[in-house]
């Protein structure tokens, strides 16, 4: 098969690809990373590259416009490579990983993981410290007595009896490979070994590693959750229980699908799965290598490994074909995984470690909502609560040490700053606060880093929006009242808002919020508030029962409670019920490598919560639809909106 | 690396080696088979060959005259390969496999299996059937209710859900590989499936299998005994529980030594281990798919093999360094291994196929001395019984339903033809039964097959031994009586007794047996006669208090059992306590794949069973020299000979 070279620029990254392979194909081979929401189905139009020298040949779509392939620009998705190429990748298309990885990042993560966030455990007492510690992985070091004419006991029979001896378990197990080296291991140390044991069930272990001398301090494990945007991780020390550092980066599947759907039809493609499954077991390698690098930690003594993640997000870590979760009726391969060899999935720890999987509920309602639960204790406390995650998709618990009801809340990734015009990730550049002159309609705005702004992210709209609605400058169906100002403008689609003039900002247009961007987030807003009315009224409850409402996600950190009420998307609550509770997902998923305990009840979770199909439940419609004004139509449920 | 050709005859089998190889290693790469007692140490001067062409160079040693090196006559394992050669095989050094592979060995197959063998399993009842039928793997077709919106259990979890409500069982497992492909296999399958499962603990599964459609009668099985000199397999249909066929062929590790001892040398050799692995691996293999070609059967239905061994045997099959068992204080690595996939130590059959290993005593005291045991019921039993294995190890194992204790007998290998002038195995042409005229000391014998005589093997030599006694030709201790008869002779030892001359046999020399062979098989039978009196004084009981001799192996098929007793071999008991019990090893090996209760009867056996270390013992030196006569020196132990 012909070879051809591809150069891209800027980064000087090059490869060799086969005839006819797409654009977007050889640069994500090259490690060049270029947005592609659709999932490379030449919809989203995000892929646009520009071809500097060289022959391709590109499909017809409603993306790209026959003056941008006149000016060479492409789709990357839909463009096949037919000699050696030279491409450049333009800024707009393009997701530096690189430069967002982490440093970014690090100012939400700063906010997801502060002190108060470290999960605080009961004090051990010294005997239970030797074993009952309940890490997913634990170490224990043992000194064996040796054989002698007397004692003839084979040398596995022996390091089971000192196990029991200590431990009083007696139900022991361990594989083929670690007998295979015991009877030099056992000599060679002098007796004086450490093992890492998990428990299987309850009084039953299996030895997953038999190590020389005294390595008992040395265990380490990795906390994950998997977003569909972003990736966080945490290095965890196993035996002081401490958080030792916290890293978090896009998710690099976001070039190959921006939500959850477009992923699932990726995977379809040749080499889909696998595409999706390497793009983030390396992102996941990348957090490990580069936390026990930096704490000088060897790899061998890493353990474990938890990940939480939405249901599509677990298939694809495991490489599980998640087709029919897209299909009706959306049924998962699976919900409660077993207990994993992490090398079975390509995550590099030690290669006998485990890699354990939060058990979710159901398509639309994973591991993430499940480890979230248990972060914030809902599932203990006598009186209702509920829970909403908004991330690219939106869930929502309620219910409490009795009962649990969940949904998913189809909100679309406009908080996220997708499908809206000037929006964009809450990273660095994203407009986070709004106020605006109700005279001069002048907008004060803060960036996060305080940097000029490139566009607006998901608290920024709801502070804008709120804004507009004191203002007068929209109505409560999201119309934008022609009022005379520079920054209201007529565009095809209705009227326009400038919230920063080009000249005044970092993007090449002016940042803007159109009326089809207000009906986008009044669609999302409305779905999350409808999912949790229509939760209500499914188990006969109102508003009023509820205590606590806690509000998880990294979206949460920077949301205005009052704002949020305005336009309808929180219920008008007391503010003292609602909680931020940061990243609850990657904190469930501490607890769970840290305590045995929070494994059985998160799987008594999982168990417990029952699913809402909100597109069968007859009443979600006309909550929907009720609540598609700002903040609703019904202005009773918004008192402090209506005084 | 310089690479030579040698060419063995006459097989005409040839190889490529480098410079420098043995001939002997050259030899078994490339499937030519070479006696090597010693395991290659230059020792027991079997493994001569003849070189007919090209450079070698070779080491002096006492096992090979300088006459014979001028006459071109090299040992295989001393001698390494500097040209391309041609070498000849002498019939006398050749382990022709072939030959000997199952032709031969079927003759005492037929004996061991006889119908009476086939072990008798109470009838199933129909409910019973579908599930509780115990084998190590078993089957179950499932038709699975489709999902629909009201029911949107995961794949996974539905199929959990069914095996829940036909077994009861509710705590099941399965590997991330079902897992991956069970989504497409369900749809695909139209939801009726057939799983393989294995019960992991009590009321505990482990789906390791999921195939679309009904395949639940196709379940197929394989015990084997791998004894240190012949390998013994039968394929088992797992629903019918009947044996469908049986084979036998040598342990290809023969030639790396003839007994554990040569073999664990061997195994410190570079490649030594993996050497001996692939020997017995191989020979698995061989049998498994010569039995299920011959019956058309699907290597993929074929969920399981159980394997029964000696301590050394079940080490090299696993690849585990036997080194420990042969060092004081004689400690085996692992006695109870778990269940392993039969794929991990390279035995082909369905790739999630298990292998169970027999559990063992101690080092000396095997799986296969468990499997007897279990066979013949010794532990069930209210009355004490006797239970020995003479194969290339001797095992004795005493008790009843109480307690059981049990022994390795040192009595070395002269009873399997090893060590003993005119010795050959119990194959065509050994000499089985022998008379000899009180007057002219004529010999009349006959052969295994009724073919000319080649040699004398163990059941010959208690005939031969017996009848000189009688006829006068020998005294108490076993020196040959100077008579007056051409068959009577001095040799540089001493005497020796002519049983076949040269012209009468099909051997290349007279068949003779000496002083020194009388003397192995005098030390041979001494040490298993003691054996079983000291275990007996061991816990203060008498050879009265005996009910039942088990006799296990091989060998026993054609032992008499007078002459026996008159040699001092057996002890002097109503000759209706002896009962001969075949391939004791092989037969525990088979309920142990069809039976749960089996498995756990031979656990609870492996743990009771305590193991008496001979040469710690200090009684058993005395009872062994009193054994050094014919039959023995206190007479009164052997009132049918006195009398």
């Amino acid at each position: 098969m012909e070879k051809f070279k591809v150069i891209f620029y800027p980064s000087n990254k090059n490869i060799g690809v086969d005839n006819g392979t797409t654009i977007l194909s050889a640069a994500i081979s090259a490690g060049v990373y270029i947005n592609s929401v659709c999932g490379g189905d030449g919809v989203c139009g995000k892929c646009k590259i520009k071809l500097l020298k060289g022959q391709v040949a590109t499909q017809p779509t409603g993306s790209i416009t026959t003056k941008e392939i006149e000016n060479s620009i492409y789709l990357a998705c839909l463009t096949t490579i037919h000699s050696d190429l030279e491409i450049e990748i333009p800024a707009s298309s393009a997701l530096d990983l690189e430069k967002t990885n982490s440093r970014d990042l690090d100012i939400s993560l700063k906010t997801f993981y502060s002190e108060s966030d470290e999960i605080i455990l009961p004090e051990l007492k010294d005997s239970e410290k030797t074993i009952l510690d309940a890490a997913l992985t634990r170490k224990l070091y043992i000194e064996l007595t040796p054989p002698n004419l007397d004692d003839k006991t084979s040398d596995l029979e022996r390091l089971y009896r000192a196990i029991t001896n200590i431990t009083g378990i007696s139900l022991i197990q361990t594989g083929l490979i670690n007998i295979r080296l015991l009877g030099e291991l056992l000599r060679s140390s002098d007796w004086k070994i450490t093992i890492t044991f998990i428990e299987k069930n309850i009084n039953q272990i299996e030895i997953i590693l038999v190590e020389p001398g005294d390595k008992s301090r040395e265990n380490f494990g990795f906390c994950f959750d998997i977003g569909t945007t972003t990736l966080s991780g945490q290095l965890i020390d196993l035996n002081t229980k401490k958080v030792l550092s916290s890293r978090a980066q896009y998710n690099k599947q976001v070039s190959l699908g921006s939500d959850v759907i477009s992923r699932i039809i990726y995977a379809q493609q040749p080499d889909g799965l696998e595409k999706l499954h390497l793009a983030v077991s390396e992102g996941i390698n990348q957090i490990i290598q580069e936390l026990t690098e930096a704490h000088k930690i060897n790899l061998n003594d890493v353990t474990s490994i938890v990940c939480a993640g939405n249901t599509t997000m677990i298939h694809l870590l495991l490489r599980i074909d998640p087709r029919h979760i897209r299909k009706e009726p959306y049924i998962p391969t699976v919900n409660f995984l077993p207990l994993l060899k992490a090398a079975e999935v390509g995550i590099k720890i030690n290669p006998h470690g485990v890699l354990y999987c939060v058990p979710g509920v159901a398509s639309y309602l994973g591991g993430d909502v499940t480890a979230g639960v248990l972060s914030c204790g809902l599932h203990k406390q006598p009186k209702t609560s509920i829970l909403i995650d908004i991330g690219t998709n939106g869930e929502v618990v309620l219910g409490n040490n009795e009962f649990l009801i969940g949904c998913a809340a189809s909100a679309g990734p406009a908080f996220e700053g997708s499908g809206v015009n000037s929006g964009m990730r809450a990273t660095k550049g994203a407009i986070q606060k709004v106020r605006i002159n109700p005279k001069e309609f002048n907008v004060e705005f803060s960036t996060i880093g305080n940097i000029l702004p490139q566009g607006i992210c998901g608290s920024g709209y709801i502070d804008l929006l709120a804004e507009m609605l004191n203002c007068g400058l929209i109505n409560k169906i999201g119309k934008i009242n022609d009022l005379n100002s520079p920054r209201i403008r007529k565009n095809e689609f209705g009227n326009e808002f400038v919230v920063v003039f080009k000249k005044d900002g970092a993007s090449e247009t002016d940042i803007v919020i159109s009326e089809i961007d207000i009906d986008n987030i009044k669609r999302a807003k409305a779905a999350i508030y409808s999912s949790v009315t229509t939760l209500l009224k499914h188990v006969n409850l109102n508003l009023t029962d509820v205590t606590k409402f806690y509000i998880a996600g990294g979206f949460g950190t920077y949301l205005d409670i009052p704002n949020a009420i305005k336009i309808g998307l929180l219920p008008d609550l007391p503010r003292d019920k609602f909680l931020f509770i940061g990243n609850s997902s990657l904190s469930g998923a501490r607890q769970m490598i840290l305590s045995n305990q929070a494994r059985v009840d998160a799987k008594e979770i999982a168990r417990k919560i029952a699913y809402l199909e909100l597109s069968v439940e007859s009443s979600y419609i006309d909550e929907y639809m009720a609540a598609l004004f700002f903040p609703h139509t019904d202005l009773t449920k918004f008192p402090s909106f209506n005084s």
